[in-house]
């Protein structure tokens, strides 16, 4: 198990957490809580796995996942005080975990021969599409359309990825750098209150 | 045609059939509710081939699906009234249903070399993501969010199944008790009105 | 580039165009209007591919649908008030690319060994899925489901098509009376304001 694996699990945990959240402000029970945190965690990853033919998707190979979101769930329900208080910490392993999603899903798109150009996009997919469902299934509009803009942070850090691996930059230094950049970002984003223009109908 | 396809073809009717009933409930037109019971029918079935690989999906090698479920909604459409009588009826017919998709989908997932514990989870959804969907199609919370607990009734029969299996119980025996066993589970929890615990925001 | 690629590209066009109209309508930012533009566009024959398994996804596979979109998005947003004006216009091109998804979605499906009514039925997938998504994201009741019949539209066009085909018909022929013919429905359902009748609860 190296960092890169690690990582990936600390994102699909924190993901789950997500998901228990929101199953929790719509008064769901336990049951929707797991459901809602599995779709959370693993539905960005197979959206892209489905778009690729990459089939059976990649966390049906790994019961690890399961173990973890269940755990996230258990620890979600008889902690949620406490993490309520770790408000910013879960923010940066959040952001982390987008980070993470990109960099592997572009990374894999590329090894399915993609394009630059969909890589990035489908490195974004990895990142958000799971956040996408665990909404529609809450029968709320994806924040995502609205004006969190994580997606942009991840697609910024996909691009940063992209040009400082043309300038041959080693594999290790490039996912560090480009995963603190997409943090950051976010940070940034979510301090100065950052939003793209809002269409008017 | 065996006794296993009689099921199957039984269960997606009757999926078919809560199909239409909602598309009436949210005042659809003719053309909604085959949309919606075709979701309700082969989705969870979609969901699971989908996760797996095995494509083209499996209904759509099979046109008798089709014409099943168009059956399905011109019952639904013009004996609305004696359907509703049948309520009983259709719950048992329902229940069998889930069983027969819980047993066949779990199948399905370790004929592909899947885990115990992801083949029960394959099982559960090849069961139940049709109503996920027809539920998101209408736009509402999907009811098993909330706090039917059918799905808990199809895991709860998988893990006996697999239970049962290891004993070195016949696979025809098996595949009965579970399917009663199921039937049973949810009876007894809508009868009594059995239902998690939900969370609090 | 032949005059099916063009009417495929214009289709693609067109449809991104109506899910940056449906994003202003529901005061979304910029970056909505994006992801439902995509999905509008390739939506359904993003379902189609997974159906079938023609993975990856064709649109992936090339670029021009990307900047397609986006400069659908561009234009929708810099000249809303002239794209209004063109409505009608709209709705002919709208209509068009219905006609053109419907046809190549349905030949795909045959070239993959699919049933003739599987085949119509992916036809008009291809051809409205993608609205059915854009809706569902927007967290709307998709259109489709109501009282829209630009889908029964797709059907009698892709039943037209392959009864001219056993004919003997020549398919650039048989392609253009198709799509005029499902062009014609359409205008003609929208003018009359037909409907298929409602469902009572």
């Amino acid at each position: 198990m190296n960092i890169y694996q690690i990582l990936d699990f600390l994102g699909t945990f924190v993901f789950a957490i997500s998901g228990v959240r929101l199953a929790a402000q719509k008064n769901m029970d336990i049951f929707g809580a797991v459901i809602l945190a599995f779709a959370t965690a693993v539905g960005g990853g197979t959206i892209r796995d489905l778009l690729l033919g990459a089939t059976p998707v990649a966390w049906i190979q790994n019961p690890v996942y399961l173990y973890l979101i269940v755990s996230a769930v258990a620890l979600g329900i008889f902690f949620d005080r406490y993490i309520f208080e770790l408000k910013k910490t879960l923010f940066i392993f959040d952001s982390i975990g987008l980070g993470v999603f990109t960099i592997a899903g572009m990374q894999k798109a590329l090894s399915f021969g993609i394009s630059y150009e969909y890589a990035v996009i489908l490195g974004a997919t990895s990142a958000t599409a799971g956040g996408i469902i665990r909404d529609i299934l809450a029968n709320e509009v994806p924040m995502i359309l609205q004006k969190e803009i994580y997606a942009t942070a991840c697609i910024a850090g996909a691009l940063l990825y992209l040009l400082l691996d043309f300038t041959g930059l080693n594999f290790h230094y490039n996912t560090i750098i480009t995963i603190i950049f997409i943090v950051l970002i976010r940070t940034l984003v979510v301090k100065y209150n950052i939003a793209f223009p809002t269409l008017k109908p």
